[in-house]
């Protein structure tokens, strides 16, 4: 085991530029994915590639997985050929998935079983901002862990953001943050078309927000493109974002705190889903406010 | 008539600052207020006392107001001694109060049958934006009137953005506004409590969002006070926030433009008034979010 | 004036057969409508004509209206030719029509000046049962006043139901109705396309329904026209529903007390007139369950 | 194996009653139930004790289960010492819980290999309702299961209603119409708060309903109870309330059918659990509307 080897689970549209600058940073990166195509992308870039997660891990050594969802990254680390059992004694794994705060808290105990640390850090940032290492890394989980991790994540990210010892924190971090982002991408929604139908330019609104009171990328951004209505391609598809807003309600619902803005952004996706706009940007839960309003979609 | 003298009408938390910007600009400002206290301040800053809003304004001249509701502004225009028909061919009513976009239309229609122009221009920040002239403006009316407005309107603000000659216009704009910023309070309310109740210190990610996805003073100032639940002193107070938000209501449904979260904000406001909070910061929305989680409020 | 003699305000669809009961059960009526034709008809069945309120009512009689809406009741009794001051001492204003609670009590207070009693009496039926002698009817307001009313709403209902002295609880009470009525629609919409969407027959789930655990007309004949989604012609219209909806937000808001439900029907019609679907049955708030799960309107 | 033999699996508030209900009818009951007590009970009546689900049935007999939820019902049937194995060829199961419809699928494949058939047979109706053979049962399975299980189902309810062969209608149908209930529940506390805030009786409200335009004992009870707001003892626990919704919620989603009473009714049980209200009624989701609107809970 060597301090600069690290495997790599999950060559997605996030892993694969993860995993390449971890690359550039000189790391030695034994990566597996579930197909084979972007696993030989990854090996052309120089990583070494393995037949299994199992396979892919160094015993005592260090785990970096960036996975679909909750159930792909159990079996990564607990199915059959998963990497926990071999990771074993002084191994530790970096989940850095979108998941529930209660897989963190199952995988940190199964882990611990092997004598495995484990640390949430999972991240904001599209594919793009993951290429330009401009990731915003949260984390939580044990203090040593943390100091091992940093070594990687700083090849990864612009910022770590500490959250504490317990698991499953950082994850209600990214869900929290999600359910921000996509509650303001309703709000604006129905801003907008209050706006036309009362004959207001809407590029021009969004433009004004975005120099005054939301004079920030996120808000500017997608109050631009909400204007715009252009709903592909997605930045990130509606489909995930609902595996998003499940994973919130779940967390609300486990912490018995409602919220009711996540069962609306859950009754707007749901909507779009029935409505076949799975593969538009999540931005589309626009289209319903229109529609509503009497507008075409 | 004098082209460097203005009436000013209303001398509240927000027109007071305003009308002293005007005196220290060089402009000549004619004022009235129903009480006489804030009037008596502003002459001893060398305006010049008027007993009611027909004495305030001269024929042709320019009236500024800036009042706390709808009905104040059609009583200081339209009602008796009211200032509409003094006013009379080639006078300008620059409008600057948070009201509905119909008063706007009504009033334009009201001026335009003694000859005046009308400008709607609405404001966004806090008194002591206002004391700093970093008012955002948003204007909409005919093109002579924002051209004359202009001279005014640059001793009061930091910027003015157009919203063409619908007069109502730039009230949906400000209605809009205010409805997505408490839309913001109230998700960050609820995601405050999810955090909490997961274990997580509200006041981590407060900061962490205003330093990533929400790096704006908007979210960065809310987040914080919200975190720290400080609902007093009022910035302003949750009353007035209901005000608004009916405002945002009536626009909706007279464009027929359904916004399901404009009802959850009512529903919210309503709760925090029945609940005696009508005096605190309309943050205190939060309140409810945290008991109905079964924390202490 | 004679005990016998009822001025009658409104023949629209309610009034119309009201009017014609009180006839049929030995009253002189005296009559008015703002259009002419409802009034020859009546006129034409024994009614005695009159060309303002004023001239309908007699000083101390008592008159009963039947108007559509809160604008309509109030120029009626109070506006030019109204027939408030004309009724004058000792008279008695018997107000059936669905209007705001607020509104009964100012009529109460300006019948009062005049030395007139009023009573606020709505009812629950369709023209149909209004026909019937099948209302129901709600009263509130002084004893006196329901006493002498007695004879005249025997006449007209099945039975009358008290909700003591104050003028506007009977209009409190027929709000709450209405609303719990669009409530149930509005909850067997979203049961009836749930179970479509899981292959059922919408009428075995509505059969059943209405023959075991809702076993009542309102549910039964509901719950069978949601299952045939036939929206014309209209029992009551969407457009009348959504007056009433905005009645309930009304004395919601005054009273301060949320009413979530309330707000996602208001949502419901709100989008239903913009779709254009004013002049359907008020069930076709059904479609918008529709729609958002992706079945045709 | 006998014609009169059933193996009755679960005696809980409600499976109690309806096993005696079998004995009564003359059948041979082989019972089997997690606790002892009541299996004790049930052999003091007749019974014939089982120590296991699979020693309970006979192969190609019926079973009957009667289970607290899902994961019981599961374990029942297809854990260790589940009797699907042993059923067999030939057998029936006849399903009464109330489960979710994708649970009634998978187990209805699942006996299928074992060549047994499925019955979804959830019925409607307190423990009293049980004890009186007044329950309602709704069916939904194959055809020759539905003729078998008649002997059966006729000693426990007082009708049966088919809703076809898919096995997971009956249970949609069963959670529709908790949906409707608790969707009804919800509208009379909105409505009987408005009320009370415009200072009417809350038990006139309720009557006057029960006796005119929801003249049936769905509505007449709960009306009754949300008006005295007697909470205790619970007639069907808040806590097992919010299991149905949440099936309601996932069945929702599952069909890609948005509703957002059920949203709603979702929160305000979340809520009512987060105050520690679990073991109360279901109706006392109504402190939330009185709270909202600032009475005391």
């Amino acid at each position: 085991m060597s301090k600069s080897t690290v495997a790599f689970l999950g060559l997605g549209n996030m892993g694969m530029p993860m995993a390449r600058n971890l690359l550039s940073a000189g790391f030695v990166v034994r990566a597996f994915n579930r197909s084979h195509k972007p696993l030989e992308t990854l090996v052309g870039a120089g990583a070494i590639p393995a037949g299994s997660p199992a396979e892919a891990v160094e015993a005592g050594g260090v785990a970096i997985s960036m996975l679909a969802n909750d159930a792909a990254l159990e079996a990564v680390a607990l199915g059959e050929h998963g990497f926990a059992q071999k990771l074993g004694a002084g191994g530790l794994h970096i989940s850095m998935s979108t998941v529930a705060p209660e897989t963190s808290r199952r995988l940190a105990e199964a882990h611990a079983l092997h004598g495995s640390s484990f640390l949430a850090a999972p991240v904001f940032g599209r594919p793009e901002a993951a290429a330009a290492k401009k990731l915003w890394i949260c984390q939580s989980g044990a203090a040593e862990a943390k100091q091992r991790a940093k070594l990687f994540l700083d090849a990864l990210g612009q910022g770590i953001h500490d959250f504490g010892n317990e698991p499953g924190a950082a994850n209600v971090v990214k869900l929290s943050g999600n359910f921000l982002i996509l509650s303001a991408i309703e709000a604006l929604s129905e801003a907008l078309v209050l706006a036309e139908k009362h004959g207001i330019e809407r590029a021009s609104l969004a433009k004004f927000l975005g120099e005054t009171i939301f004079a920030c990328p996120t808000y500017q951004n997608y109050a631009r493109s909400l204007a715009a209505r252009t709903f592909e391609p997605a930045g990130f598809k509606l489909e995930l974002g609902m595996k998003d807003v499940r994973l919130v309600r779940d967390a609300a619902e486990t912490a018995q705190a409602p919220m009711p803005i996540a069962d609306l952004l859950h009754a707007r996706l749901l909507a779009a889903l029935a409505k076949g706009r799975g593969q538009l940007d999540w931005t589309a839960i626009e289209k319903s406010s229109a529609e509503d309003a009497g507008l075409g979609s």
